[in-house]
């Protein structure tokens, strides 16, 4: 056994196993204190990124502290842009800002992509290399990349925005730079996800954060047909596909060739089920906002959770835990969890 | 006959008319120059809301510059939480804050409700009748609302927010106060609704612009069952609800007593034509970003849409048209829905 705990990947595997395994996104970071403690030290977030030592340690802290069924190592899905030749940097209590986007062909012709933009994020492989190290066994390591729609829309819009209203133009106005620079986007996460699964990564994640803001129609043509491509590339580890509020496209997800897929808290179990059938393993689902509530009230809705999905089930949040939740919000669904037995 | 042009009123009664009827929501606003021209000349968005002459001004202009088929009064869904108390102010580029927020009991036992909060509004009914007097029987006049949770999420967390966090915790940590907050905000809404009925509303749109961040679990409970009880109260026009992002109840909303569903962009029509029946008239939904694209390729998508929903429709966009669209796709957009013949 690679493993001393491998319920995670027996689990993302379709094993039968006697509980469900659990890890929240999100876990390495603000909720801790000890992450404070580091993160306060620092000059900002992109240093603890870009720092291995430091980026395992915080990688490794909520094992420690909440004895979650998986790490996942502390990154940032910006860095794809940035290896490509796009930096940013993120701004704080505001979010990522890029000083330059792409507008037009050139500027997607001038990125670089591929195996050549994987090797600027050697940082990123050593944060990995430093985890699976500090970890000794203990839990699988999870890796993971934006998708390619996700990135795109940053590198357009430049920042977080409500609408990414500037990005869907892009897609409209500009559909054949937009599928350039998706090719381009999907070679470098690729070549990326490769070089992680290399250096550590035991399953390899792909969010895609904006999924929900496109039409069903678009959704299909400039997102759903790249990951297609990257998990179907993806052969060393399992992976697990989150497309945050891509509801309308759950039925063709059921195809993608990955071993999990993620739900977002809109999403009922009995909507997934329907969409995905029993056999699929998936990963969520709890309302975030749960975790403000007293320990009971987390305890009912997270044994409900379960046991709506009856199976096949990883639990997590339906997106990343807030950065206010009380640890004691988030120590009562793990503990739920962990007691649990099917 | 009341209206010139009753095309609107006739297809959300479900008469069959001879094409579809076009308005979007936010066309008084941002798009149209002359709307910019008054808006540069007062103090900020609220003495523009405030002033019944300049928002009867604002409504009837996108009548006479697009010829759509209805106006809806310019206003704001804030109005309601300000007339029960608290006050708002709109910061320009960012959006509403509220000096004060809602906490403890004590705060929603402090709010004034129902009639007494609905006379706070009288310069509203003064907009409508200058509106009614300066459309001269031209198109109908929508009046609307925002529903319970959506204001109940503004008087807690006290702005706009990505995840409306403080509000969905007040639901799960303090649901009798926030149970006590929608009874008020329900009995006031009702009593504000039957007011614009009388001085003038034809048709009355609810707006449940943050239904789709609540599990679907919350959502019935802390808005959909108060959405039932305003649809309920209100006899006088036709009705509309339009709960953005509130897919996964689109099944339940079936029941409601109203005689249109607004549907955003995400919702495909065999989507909601399986969740709604053929019968029922529904509102929407070309993404907002169509609009940014070439003519050929709105009236394109347009067309399809109108087809795809097969009749009882009131054609829309699925949001708010976006501040920076360009007037000419707005026009294409109208002008391919007055071209079509069913």
């Amino acid at each position: 056994m690679k493993w001393k705990n491998d319920l995670f990947i027996r689990a993302a595997k379709g094993e039968k196993t006697e509980r469900p395994p659990v890890w929240l996104m999100r876990q390495a970071g603000r909720i801790l204190p000890q992450y404070r403690a580091i993160r306060s030290s620092l000059s900002g977030f992109k240093e603890l990124v870009e720092t291995p030592d430091l980026a395992a340690e915080v990688t490794i802290q909520p094992v420690d502290e909440l004895d979650v069924d998986a790490a996942i190592i502390f990154s940032d899905i910006l860095v794809i842009p940035e290896a490509m030749g796009l930096t940013y940097e993120m701004v704080e209590k505001k979010g990522p800002w890029f000083p330059k986007t792409i507008q037009t062909q050139k500027d997607v012709e001038q990125l670089i992509s591929g195996e050549k933009a994987a090797a600027e994020l050697e940082y990123v492989y050593r944060a990995l290399e430093a985890t699976k190290k500090g970890l000794d066994g203990r839990v699988p390591l999870i890796g993971f990349s934006g998708a390619p729609w996700t990135l795109l829309a940053y590198m357009i819009e430049g920042s977080g925005s409500k609408t990414f209203s500037k990005a869907k133009k892009f897609l409209y106005t500009q559909p054949k730079e937009a599928h350039m620079l998706l090719e381009k986007l999907t070679e470098t996460i690729i070549a990326y996800l490769k070089q992680k699964a290399k250096h550590g990564a035991d399953l390899l994640q792909i969010f895609d954060s904006w999924a929900g803001i496109l039409s069903p129609e678009q959704y299909k043509e400039f997102s759903l047909s790249y990951i297609h491509k990257i998990v179907n590339a993806i052969n060393e580890v399992p992976t697990t596909v989150f497309a945050k509020g891509a509801w309308f496209a759950l039925d063709e997800m059921s195809d993608l060739n990955c071993n999990v897929i993620g739900l977002d808290w809109n999403t009922s179990p009995d909507f997934a089920r329907n969409a995905l059938g029993k056999d699929r393993v998936v990963q969520g689902n709890l309302d975030p906002c749960v975790l403000y509530s007293e320990p009971e009230v987390i305890k009912e809705k997270t044994i409900k959770m379960i046991n709506d999905f009856g199976g096949n089930h990883i639990v997590n949040l339906g997106h990343g835990v807030y950065p206010d939740t009380p640890l004691d919000g988030v120590k009562a669904f793990v503990n739920t969890v962990k007691n649990y037995k099917y």
